[in-house]
């Protein structure tokens, strides 16, 4: 006495390979965890050509290159989309969700985008739709921030959410490598896509932290809306002087809400505590902290992407669908779902690590004192670096304290008008525990 | 339109006292994130004594010193209970959910101790017993292992589970304090009890480990079953010596399992590698890490223990009781509860560190490499050290290859017959990645 539980999967790249693998070859294991005596059974496979050769063989009658044999098929109840991008997943999952099927999905950018949107479809039909995987890879994320940490109020998130650049940042780190050859590198070893600009410019994170900051703060967060500074101006040098202050440079995904409820979010590199837990996330690993008025911090790490700890999330939101472990949580935090304050960048408040070429001239360091006093600037250390005597030039690496964006700019922007300072070569966020 | 949903707090010290103000004070807070239009309300709480001064003071009509006010109480439908140790709070446990009642505990001997007859209870009972902050304070644990890692076959547990001795390690590490000094730091600043024989010893640290591999591998470990060895012997020269070698000390609850099913699940302090995630845990701060054939490592961070974190992981199981989240996940642990096939300790295999004092002489390498041999296990790196020459000694910091506990033991025996080896300082085992 079981009842089956028919599942259709859109899209058979990697993830989509794995997952099919995982429900053809383990069935019994994966469907001997699931809830209510149910038995998975995978039913069809959306694919864009029947005749692709693929490294994992699925039997030719489960594939189809027509979506509406899987989203009119009234025996198939759970839907896995793994085609990735806005379009047609987003469609998909709508219809799916309309024809009253439950849908798992990786897929960060149509939740990013269309959350809020696809969640109250998911209500009215009274059918989960549940996207662990789509943060993280599959380190457990969602779930214990929306059941977990219920009792808490969050305030903060901080993440490695991406782990191309994380691997980038980390071999610029250890290795010295400037960003060209780290990033070659990550392709090399396919932890970079061929066109890697939503990873290396802070897109693929700005998706992930609008997820996250939607579901923490009970907002609805669209990705445009978010601060966005990727990795490109990067040097080796950076990371040189970074540690010798004592921190590692970490692309971070940021969220905060202050006391009156307005939030910032926002994704950049920053200079962390190099003792810090994130420092210690290396490679393509991800780490995901969140801060809460009962709980303090906890951190979650692990791998943030790849077939297997993707196909780990989904397999097991499909386990708890089956489960019925879901009948309220997301509702609620969709109920909540309202238009976020989001904090201006200029107002937002950050320590700074600064990189200028000067001069070596006496009075270099008072006219850098006196436009950062009339800014409200303080400086927190000063080091001046690489005295060039042939060229006259010097390197002076500079930390302020706590200060507003606009203030820096303003700054900024009066070193340019003084002859003694040649270059401003690298502005940093620096983010304390 | 909402249903009341009445709750009652078995015990009142510092993390009852946060329970029930945090349930009376922000009432409207927590009972918004709970389910299925349910409201809070705290009916009663039992004390020692009703005349007790504390922190946070309860309306004295919510206190009793008889416990049959509540576990009798048809109207309390949700048991918290806080008294910690094993009896009374094993019996009250048991009559809670005995009288049609669900249990929330952060109770780790009971469930480390009773668990599987709890749990078989409950199942019958069809009530929910519910145990998050049992292992690793406010970091969600629990229920993300058994949710939201579910696709995944647990192959291992390496865990930072005692905040107390995380924080007298971290003190003898980072500022050369001898085991003593920290031990009483600890206590002065609340991070040990008067007597800390169940945190230094380890045995905490067993309770947890045996819970989390309970769950892990759908097994009955009984916390008798595993080896412990606690962190009283640990000196600072250790703790020098180790990061010489590239290593930090942490006190490790280790449970893994081999691909014939045996298990192995051990408490002791080791070397781990300083870069990595689990050195950057510092004072009283837990971390967990599980490894699954899918997922590979994920590790779970944040703070171990404290009033707030417990509390947090209290109040959301009260509301995912709430929620209605959990018919049946639970029950699918238990049903797979097997008796473990325990690896005994002798033939677990580990890297060791060791220092000894030898007599400065010849020959002294030469005789401890054929004991080695003999015992087949190679060394891995052999350090001289703190040469004196006035009493014609030497120490000696050896690092050893993969070896079994019973040749290591043999090997040491073998030593003691050794005129020119004066004394065996250390014995530490080393957790590579």
């Amino acid at each position: 006495m079981y009842s089956e539980i028919k599942v259709g999967i859109l899209g058979l790249g990697t993830v989509g390979s794995k997952v099919a693998e995982e429900l053809i070859e383990r069935n019994e294991y994966h469907s001997a965890k699931s809830g209510n005596n149910s038995h998975l059974s995978l039913k069809k496979i959306l694919v864009k050509s029947l005749n692709k050769e693929r490294s994992y063989k699925v039997p030719t009658e489960l594939l189809t290159e027509n979506e509406n044999d899987i989203l009119n098929d009234p025996d198939i109840s759970i839907i896995i989309e793994v085609i990735g991008g806005e379009e047609p997943a987003r469609t998909y999952i709508e219809k799916s969700l309309n024809a009253g099927k439950n849908v798992i999905t990786a897929n960060k950018e149509v939740i990013a985008k269309h959350g809020k949107e696809l969640k109250k479809i998911a209500v009215n039909a009274d059918k989960q739709l549940l996207f662990e995987a789509s943060v993280g890879g599959g380190i457990p994320i969602i779930q214990p921030l929306i059941n977990d940490l219920a009792a808490n109020d969050i305030t903060a998130i901080r993440a490695i959410i991406n782990g191309t650049t994380n691997y980038i940042l980390t071999k610029m780190s250890q290795e010295n490598m400037d960003f060209t050859e780290a990033l070659d590198e990550a392709k090399s070893l396919g932890y970079a896509e061929a066109d890697p600009t939503n990873d290396i410019e802070g897109i693929d994170a700005a998706y992930k932290i609008s997820i996250l900051a939607s579901l923490a703060f009970g907002v609805d967060v669209k990705p445009e809306n978010i601060y966005v500074e990727g990795i490109t101006k990067l040097t080796s040098k950076d990371f040189r002087y970074a540690k010798e202050l004592g921190y590692e440079i970490k692309l971070l995904a940021i969220a905060r809400k202050d006391f009156s409820g307005n939030l910032q979010i926002k994704v950049h590199p920053a200079l962390v505590d190099k003792e810090s837990e994130l420092a210690s996330i290396s490679g393509p690993d991800n780490a995901i902290e969140f801060t809460g008025d009962l709980v303090g911090h906890v951190t979650f790490s692990g791998p943030g992407a790849g077939p297997n700890p993707t196909t780990s999330a989904i397999l097991s939101d499909l386990i708890l669908i089956t489960r019925g472990n879901f009948p309220s949580s997301y509702k609620i935090n969709n109920d909540l779902l309202a238009t976020p304050v989001l904090l201006p960048m200029e107002s937002v408040e950050c320590r700074y690590y600064l990189l200028l070429t000067t001069i070596d001239q006496p009075g270099v360091l008072a006219k850098i004192g006196t436009i950062f006093k009339k800014n409200g600037i303080s400086i927190s250390a000063v080091i001046q670096k690489d005295t060039q005597v042939s060229k006259g030039t010097a390197e002076l690496v500079i930390t302020t304290h706590t200060a507003t964006e606009n203030s820096i700019q303003v700054a900024i922007n009066e070193f340019k008008g003084i002859d003694l300072i040649d270059s401003i070569k690298s502005i940093i966020r620096i983010e304390d525990n």
